[in-house]
């Protein structure tokens, strides 16, 4: 049997190699392509017990000023996510899905209810019921095909998972694996909070998006036809399992969606993390591996961090909301029309996400009145008043606020919409 | 303005009358009949800013063998819930709805969503309304009245509550309040976890099953067409106001429902309040308010402790389903072919639920198949195995167990259902 998770964090507690710093590790003066994974540097936190090794790690800051290739295969980082009772591992890394003995140490009981969609099913499915299963008899998988889509992040397609459960008679020691992007991880969460009031799940995100945002933290939920994920609940997996070798199959928009929630993390809390990516966009564009690697752990290290701070969001977390109600150019133009920041962030801003090929401007059909009727429903509206995250300071500082001059966010509006 | 929460809590921590005791006080060598109220004895708990006298206290044992009126009107009893960060107050007492101030001091937010249901709402909504409002103009109340019944606690009814809520936009900073019986309190407390992942509730629970079993403890859900309460949360009220007064216009068929939970409180842990029971059942039957109201409390009193031990029911708080998998008569002639229990006992509660006037056997249209059919989808299974409350000792002791013969359970079955 493989370590469990509580000796492998002893084990890498005790290491004198202080991987687990709170904070990361910068070398003055190092330049900001350094910033690359440098596993060799954490052999002391390798695991006996796995063919693997891992790193329980923050990241370390290296001089050597080019990517380089990792010691060995199926290196693995794991990112801690810390909140007392309900804390978690994200393991993060090429190859994850051909050791079973990651996920099972965090199944509870004996039966697994995989849900999954179309698209993702004829890809990994197969592999996952074998990673949960392989020399583990007394577990038995069984899978819930959704079809794919934002627009079935519904309560009817959220039945069938409790049909599902309800029909092969699930009982409380389960566990839910939610295999997919982000509509599945929140559906498959929520349904997981709710199902016999809360059973075990764990989330194998496939999608840049999920893996460096929507996995992490807890956010589950469905959207009701009025608005978006407004109905959820706030429940934390057993563990984050993310196989970077999915990324392989992703389509380029779906890759672009996860490259704005990275860009998020260097605008609203690390500076150095956006200068990396001003450097390393060819990169991660091209699905170079290792930036792709570190981009993740980058990510989950920061959400981790916040997410430790203010799990229920009453109000640093809400910052990781950078562009959920209106896109990163759209909060940088405001928070430049406020004079929040100056010129030069807001032109990096339009830059790296035209680097990204991501869209700086909302959908031609865009009104502004349309803009307000939708932002009216956002979940950051307090009492009436409309909070938004806003770029303020120097780069990679930001503000929740509802404490702003109306005509900006009017202006900022007819800047980007139709009237 | 009324005292807030905290100094009422502060004001009845800090009185030297020692009111809140984690264990009642016994007077060794009282008759059983004397548990009743004693509100004289709490005037150092009173409440200056309310025309109520209210005693924060679990109960004190009297010498007196017959029930006493109340010193005064409105005396109201504070039952807490002690749940760390998340403990609040059960108020019991006649005419609580008409002091607009206990509950305003629980509402968040400027904007309230009464649920309630067709039968509720022309008895009791105007009112609580009223005391949403009444000297509080900045507070806005609006309504979701539900189907009556069981039948309708089901996933497109609970639709309804988050439809009202979106569409009139409200936001986190809200609160439900759940204004009726079991099915009301369960399905308002799920929306109020649900809604943008957890708003405020308030419970005024209007049925003695309610007042003294599913308002208090935090348990929300609705039914799936397979099983009940198989989705749901655990999610804490702000508080909980019963209005003895609502009673009043309960059905007898809807008294005696909770009179079976109050059995099941002296069943499981409490024999003097069983012995009580034996004694004052016919008060009980008439109505009597302070029997009610010492029914009421002393069923909070037991429940809140069960709950503070064992909030998410991971073994102790599964006792307070006794009678809720099959019913008292059965679970007591099951635990006697067990040998667990003597046949005095096994008569005791024949005897008490024939006073009452609840059925002692399941309907007619129930077979041992059917039956076993529903307990197989029991949230108390636990890998396949069906876990029961059963009798075992002297009277007021029980056991949550899968450790028991299943001839026994067979037998049972037999012996109450047709074949």
């Amino acid at each position: 049997m493989a370590a469990s998770a509580s000796s492998l964090l002893a084990d890498a507690a005790s290491s004198s190699c202080g991987a687990i710093s709170p904070r990361p590790r910068l070398l003055r003066g190092a330049p900001a392509a350094a910033f690359v994974p440098s596993p060799s540097r954490h052999s002391c936190c390798s695991l006996r017990a796995s063919p693997a090794r891992r790193h329980r790690s923050r990241f370390v800051a290296s001089a050597v000023p080019t990517m380089q290739p990792p010691a060995e295969s199926r290196v693995s980082t794991v990112v801690d996510v810390d909140l007392g009772d309900r804390s978690y591992p994200i393991y993060i890394g090429a190859g994850l899905l051909d050791e079973p003995d990651l996920l099972q140490r965090h199944v509870h009981g004996k039966r697994v209810l995989v849900v999954t969609n179309t698209t993702v099913a004829p890809l990994y499915l197969e592999k996952v019921a074998w990673a949960l299963t392989h020399n583990n008899p007394n577990v038995s998988v069984e899978s819930v095909i959704l079809p794919d889509g934002e627009k079935y992040k519904d309560m009817d397609t959220l039945m069938k998972v409790f049909d599902k459960a309800v029909e092969s008679r699930f009982d409380r020691r389960c566990t839910f694996v939610a295999l997919g992007g982000g509509v599945i991880g929140d559906m498959c969460g929520f349904a997981a909070a709710a199902f016999l009031r809360g059973v075990n799940f764990i989330q194998i995100p496939t999608t840049l998006m999920a893996q460096v945002d929507s996995s992490v933290g807890g956010k589950t939920g469905i959207n009701h036809p009025l608005g978006k994920n407004l109905i959820g609940a706030f429940y934390q997996p057993q563990c984050v399992l993310i196989d970077t070798d999915t990324l392989n199959t992703l389509p380029d928009r779906e890759l672009a969606s996860g490259i704005a929630e990275v860009v998020k993390y260097g605008l609203i809390r690390d500076a150095p993390f956006f200068e990396w990516q001003e450097k390393n966009m060819p990169e991660l564009l091209a699905r170079e591996p290792n930036a792709l690697a570190y981009a993740i752990k980058r990510s989950c290290e920061n959400k981790a961090e916040v997410v430790a701070q203010d799990e229920k969001e009453s109000g640093l977390r809400a910052t990781l909301n950078l562009g959920h109600t209106f896109g990163h150019v759209m909060a940088a133009d405001m928070s430049h029309r406020l004079g929040w920041i100056d010129d030069s962030i807001k032109e990096r801003v339009f830059a790296i996400l035209k680097q990204a090929k991501l869209p700086i401007a909302p959908p031609e059909t865009m009104t502004v009145e349309k803009f307000k009727n939708i932002i009216a429903v956002d979940k950051k509206v307090a009492d009436g008043l409309l909070r938004l995250i806003l770029l303020k300071g120097p780069l990679g500082r930001c503000v929740f606020t509802g404490d702003y001059d109306r005509n900006a966010l009017d202006e900022t509006l007819h800047a980007f919409c139709n009237n």
